[in-house]
């Protein structure tokens, strides 16, 4: 990777590279809205090619690191930014470029083992060609979700005994690098998010409701995300948006918690009004509280 | 529940209640093989109703406790077992008759929680009423899967450290009453199963794997049960059949490891031929020793 421009504070453009889903283009327009120009790099198969467009940008594949050097320094970016659902790829099936391929042994040595080591990996390989990692909640902090409740609904005691034990399932499984959410239903944990994610979870639910198999009633059950303890919050921060909101309701649950100020929120407006739609709650949990 | 008859030392017949799948009858076999009368009571809807004729038995619906004890009294059973897929019904579901619709409070007391929660509240029942719960290791200790390996294969190293992580992740899970099993691929844990059971478990792996979605190759990676910790070993045995090997197979994993000593393994010699034909191992973990 050729080595990036040198440091100009915090307001030189930002290089976003940009996953699939909702928030790489919710933290951009946050970003651009802040005055500070945004540079997009879409990944290739991941990001949605209509929602680029309004943006400057250069589609990579993934592991192009040669590519997306080349031009991150042409465009005058040292931050960067990775944003988005990621595919990880089967480590045979990547098209490497002529630079990735010199990176290969650091690449791989961080395939080995769950996401935050492939992502830590990966933000080690940009920091040692002068590239700088920054996370949501320094360039777009507007983007996070506040603690407290969004839309109408608000969790009933039951609920925020599932939340309370869906927190300490999800500390619990912190060092084993899995997922980032669980489905707790009348003090039960119904599932634990894989490596599909929460919403492909959510989908077992419904699937799982609709032939008779969860045994809790319909509107009883909470989604809770939450960071893993220890991860790099520039890294992977849990998400939500108004899909997850749809998936919730299709699952059955009287709403969602996660924490604030270490969540990402994608397109508010939208959650509120899906939420308030569906009878859901989208809670905020404020962790020096609760 | 009417009172069960006075102790009769180990020798007493046993009533067995049967749920799904192929254990019950694994262990019923095992059981009438050292001597002792078994009769099942199968549930209805579960059970298979092929495999339970050809021993005494009596068909029951869940929670129909004033049948059960009416029955098992008659037969002049005293210790119970409970075995095989349970699929927890729906609270509003269940078909009460009178005597159980007096035990209603405390049923619907374990019902709130997880499984080991329900279980234990429900075997308490039965003690209350005289019956004494037995597990499969005290009345069929021949059908708990050995250290060392079932077939031909065993693990890598590679596989070994799969296996520590599984065991890992299941320790740290234990206090919340969740799954028994884990999928760990090179160090990596790619799913940890939920309400819906280990086959489930592996069905969505081999979904996931044939969409691409799974980063490591086709054949790396493990199933690992293990008992929770502090989990009453008479109720809800960790279990593996013929049919678990396939399962295995078909998400594409190296092989499957079970905790020794603690493991229902049903039909050993069709496992020990399924894992040789698909080129998996299965392998007894000696906890003292790893």
């Amino acid at each position: 990777m050729p080595a990036a421009l040198p440091d100009d504070g915090n307001n030189g453009p930002l290089a976003l590279i940009a996953g699939g889903g909702a928030i790489p283009i919710a933290v951009a327009e946050a970003v651009q809205r802040s005055g500070r120009r945004v540079v997009l790099f879409p990944v290739r198969g991941w990001a949605d090619p209509e929602a680029v467009e309004k943006y400057p940008h250069h589609w990579i594949a993934v592991v192009q690191a040669g590519k997306f050097a080349k031009h991150a320094r042409a465009e005058g970016c040292r931050d960067v930014i990775l944003l988005g659902a990621a595919v990880r790829p089967p480590f045979w099936s990547l098209r490497l470029d002529w630079m990735t391929l010199r990176l290969l042994p650091a690449v791989y040595r961080s395939y080995r083992g769950g996401d935050d080591h492939l992502l830590s990996g990966i933000a080690r390989i940009f920091e040692q060609h002068g590239f700088r990692i920054v996370g949501a909640h320094e360039v777009a902090p507007g983007i996070l979700i506040p603690a407290g409740k969004i839309g109408r609904f608000e969790p009933s005691p039951r609920d925020r005994s599932d939340i309370a034990r869906g927190l300490g399932l999800l500390r619990a499984i912190g060092p084993f690098d899995v997922g980032q959410a669980a489905v707790v239903a009348n003090n039960q944990v119904l599932m634990v998010e894989g490596i599909d994610g929460t919403d492909s979870m959510l989908a077992r639910i419904a699937e799982l409701r609709e032939r008779g198999r969860i045994p809790t009633a319909q509107g009883v059950g909470v989604l809770v995300k939450a960071p893993k303890p220890g991860q790099d919050r520039r890294l992977d921060m849990p998400a939500i948006g108004p899909k997850t909101v749809e998936a919730a309701a299709r699952a059955g649950l009287a709403g969602i918690a996660v924490v604030a100020g270490s969540t990402i929120i994608a397109e508010p407006a939208e959650v509120a009004r899906a939420a308030d739609a569906a009878g859901l709650f989208v809670h905020g949990i404020d962790e020096r509280a609760e």
